[in-house]
């Protein structure tokens, strides 16, 4: 049963390699993910060994295995956001580095196509025993890695690699072969990678094949026996269609749910749109923290029971957020709704990007919303999944801005630089769109289409914003004359270049309360504005102990854009019942300053107030 | 025991008739009130016999005294609002009308100096056997008239007219003479009010003795024998120091706490002081309607039980919100703190003037916040009360806008034009501020002191402001600079003429919760931007019928000012969940078109989300 409601849309997102930034708020944080990070975290991999484990396994250099089974994996997400680097900028010097991480790759690759290093070096008659070593997970970021550098340069011998790997796995796991169950999902979203890039229809079919392996008792291995974790754990408890909540590791099931979402894309799977549909309600109005964050528990990394939300032992890992946009954007596409694409922003300005430092050289792994002081971002990590997710996320950012429609363009986040791209129809638009986004709601975008020509462009109403105007080329448009569709407001009209649109999005500070079922933030407010999430930081406010303060719900917040103050922030101050001044910054940009407690859900002053806005 | 909070401030509302109003929004409103409402209130006055009592009284008709024992007040109020209208435009025409009816009135009052034309006609050998017949109320009603006139004109007639009536109440009820409690309250403002005009000590004096007779037992009269109503129905229960909730009817009530803020004021009379405060929070946390209504219930035109706020049978008195109005810009003046400017712009903006039609000549006596369609104003009522409160209260409105402090200015409410008035220390300054309110939140304070002078200017915070800007003389202030006290942004420094204040208040459309204590709004929401609370009308809504349709309380509302819209009014336009069309228009504007339904407070769809705002 499919409702209107579940309609599938089937747009296509415009690529980030289309969308030429000029945003003050993304491009400084890329010129540092390029400058800074990718650096970081390359030599990061070659310090720590994750790149000699290649060569070591390849035979080109002598010793162990050095690491853990699964840190192959961020050498590929490392390269996946360099290929994406490559893509906007494209450096010789650094294609030369990746072109040797490839050939090293390459060579730890076994003649049938295996390959991971930890097994290969460490324990080669045991591959295939434990569900949860990550053999096919390391392989999925092998290929997104293989389908991106492909994508940057043209060149196949990863790709090759990747092919080789996953006609390996056909060999050995499928229909009338062995089962399998990967016990960290993300081979499955890569293998539709793979099938969109090659034509394969293999890949896709064990991909779904993959997903329907899932909760027939065909699991098992170390994670399967652990007392409280079990198949829930990995998503093993259920067929997938049968799937209604979120269970277990937070990464794990966001990335089996964006895969679920690709299946449907592409192959018209009906039966998986209820749980789709079901478990996304779940995990967003009953276990997502308001900077997009979820899996509070450190002991599963994911989830326990609803609405358990704790602030200061929140775990939040920063890939768990990534994985939530991941698969948010997949479901924006599919159902064409922009409610997904709230959830997108939510953790692109919150959950995800507080994952690193403003200089790009430090990580959390953890992300709470309450800290008395001693967490802080580190350089690298033992498991250092966090670092890599964001080396490929963020330089794909500009992915996030558009999508195309049946007939014309979405756009899904508001980001500064221009488009150029072909509609259904083989007409081509540019769009150049100017914001101050997120510090301001003001969007205006230029329309140019090659020649005069009918088609829907849909500009997303956030979830956070409660009133807008517009204006065409202009003048004011009349809300009697605009159609609103799952969230977005439809310009369907005959666009000729140099039509402006001019849209203006309401971006009032409110105070963000949660449903009363979430016990940490009874009696607590939090501060929002447009998408940014605010939090009082040790920093501003000597006034205050940690938690030990109390502010109105309704108290009064001057904005302030500051440009010198943490790269560039709006920060909102105000005043206790006593007068003494509260300063609020983003949420993403704290701990970039001198230690000290932060909290986003602050104790509020009982007001009395018949009626709360 | 006064707690800082309580600290008295004694300022000084800058009378209306300094304010010359340059206003959008009311100047409109005024020019109707004197065009249209007035004219219509006396001509009802004429035609109703209300006028022609004062005649036959005074000897100069035949025939019995035609109406209700309280009619006398109505003429009194129609005076006081031809006064300050004659204040701001002297009417030669109007004023000599004006002087023919205070001749009537003065032959009407009785050698010794009793004046009220129903006991004179109809009872002269009943007069103060019952304390509810309003005697001292019709009294209380001709000060502030008598007052009014003699301010506008230089005459003394009817001011003469007030003292020897007071005179001969002071002849009859005192110490060491007879007991008495007004049904009514009024007089005991009113003598505030000829103690200051007059400066006889006496007046003041014979109030507060009028305010200490209450709750001791005194009161008789048919009132006090009505099973349900009894003391409390006129605020004679307990001695009124010990008040602590608000009780009986509305308007009595409040002109009762207006007098003992007056008399707080005067006297310094601090044992009324927590009973002033807690009678102000149990009836605005426990006992208003959003748009600032009071009085749920008909039968006693006043208050019932905590949280008791129906919508469809709110029965709302204009006068209880106009007296609520009245009382609140005491409170302010008494302890120069801005929420109770919040209050009285919260009727200002919709309780009190839902009471009057656009056009100036139909009047709501109850103002309910939701109707099937039957609901509409008419001309006039039996109990006209209501019309001539507005008569006198829309002139005035000016007088609400600014408040001279011990050394400066505080800019109460957001009225254009200019306003002149001297310092404490006796510098004239002039001011001129520029706005769009109520539609728009950009207020721009010239400042023109005689000569450079150091003074506080004070800006009220509106309530419902959550963040603001400010900019001096073209420059940012930052909020580290800003001093705010009892919710107003401090200015104080060093004037020059031509300074310029540009005070930005955010004015963002918010949905309203009520506590969940009041019933009849759970599960509800209303909608309000800036002071305006919005409603549905059927007009507007052909969609939608009466409360059979739910609207996501996170629903997006475009603005739109429609200056050929019901006056000119921003417009609120949104969709159902089905897409469906959805138009606010502002509360206070509703019933000026084709009959139909409305609601405030709307069914909420419920959204499962986890965090609102």
């Amino acid at each position: 049963m499919t409702s209107n409601i579940s309609a599938q849309a089937h747009w296509r997102p415009v690529p980030f390699h289309q969308v030429a930034l000029a945003d003050g708020f993304w491009k400084r944080r890329l010129e540092t993910l390029n400058s800074v990070t990718l650096r970081a975290c390359l030599d990061q991999c070659e310090s720590t060994g994750r790149i000699a484990n290649f060569a070591k396994a390849g035979g080109s250099a002598e010793g162990e295995h050095k690491g853990m089974y699964y840190d192959d994996s961020d050498v590929y997400k490392v390269l996946e956001g360099a290929a994406y680097s490559l893509m906007t900028v494209r450096d010789p010097a650094l294609e030369a580095e990746i072109d040797r991480i490839v050939d090293l790759i390459a060579s730890a690759q076994e003649t049938d196509g295996y390959l991971s290093t930890y097994y290969t070096l460490q324990a080669p008659q045991s591959k295939w025993t434990d569900m949860e070593k990550h053999e096919m997970y390391n392989g999925g970021h092998l290929i997104e890695a293989a389908v991106a550098y492909f994508e940057a340069t043209g060149k196949r011998k990863l790709l090759d690699v990747a092919c080789r790997l996953v006609d390996h796995y056909g060999d050995l796991f499928g229909p009338d072969k062995r089962h399998w169950v990967e016990g960290h999902e993300e081979i499955e979203l890569a293998l539709v990678k793979l099938y969109r890039t090659t034509g394969e229809e293999r890949y896709l079919k064990l991909s779904q094949w993959l997903l329907e392996e899932r909760g027939r008792g065909h699991g098992h291995g170390a994670i399967w026996e652990k007392p409280d974790w079990g198949p829930a754990y990995c998503q093993d408890d259920v067929p997938v269609r049968e799937i209604r909540k979120v269970t277990g590791h937070a990464v794990r099931a966001m990335y089996l749910y964006a895969a679920m979402a690709d299946i449907v894309r592409e192959t018209g799977e009906s039966t998986y749109v209820d749980a789709l549909h079901n478990v996304w309600a779940h995990t967003v109005e009953r276990n997502m923290y308001v900077t997009g964050g979820i899996g509070p528990s450190q002991h599963n990394e994911g989830f326990t029971h609803d609405y358990d939300l704790p602030n200061e032992s929140a775990y939040c890992e920063t890939c768990a957020a990534l994985a939530l946009a991941f698969w948010n954007q997949r479901m924006n596409a599919l159902f064409g709704d922009a409610k997904y694409a709230d959830i997108v922003e939510r953790v692109m300005y919150n959950g995800a990007l507080s994952g690193i430092s403003l200089s790009g050289d430090k990580f959390f792994y953890v992300n709470p919303l309450a800290s008395q002081g001693e967490h802080h971002r580190v350089e690298w990590f033992h498991t250092s999944c966090c670092p890599t997710n964001l080396v490929r996320f963020l330089p794909s950012i500009g992915g996030y801005a558009y999508a195309l429609t049946d007939r014309g363009l979405a756009l899904n986040q508001f980001v500064g630089g221009q488009v150029a791209f072909r509609l259904p129809d083989g007409i081509r638009v540019d769009v150049d769109t100017r914001t101050g986004y997120p510090w301001d709601g003001g969007v205006r975008v230029e329309v140019k289409p090659e020649h005069s020509h009918s088609f829907p462009i849909l500009l997303r109403i956030p979830g956070w914003c409660r009133s807008f105007r517009l204006k065409l080329n202009g003048e004011p448009v009349l809300e009697e004359r605009l159609t609103v569709e799952r969230g977005y407001l439809v310009l369907d009209r005959c666009w000729e270049t140099g039509d402006c649109i001019e849209y203006t999005m309401e971006m009032a500070v409110v105070t963000v309360h949660s449903r009363p079922e979430v016990e940490a933030n009874q009696g607590r407010f939090a501060v929002q504005r447009g998408p940014i999430v605010y939090c009082l930081e040790q920093e501003d406010n000597p006034s205050f102990t940690y938690d030990a303060f109390t502010l109105r719900p309704d108290l009064q917040l001057a904005c302030e854009y500051c440009p010198d103050t943490l790269g560039g922030v709006t920060v909102l101050r105000g005043r206790d019942p006593e007068g003494l001044p509260a300063t609020f910054i983003p949420y993403y940009s704290w701990d970039n300053r001198r230690p000290g407690w932060m909290q986003v859900w602050i104790n509020e002053k009982e007001t009395g107030a018949i009626y709360t806005s």
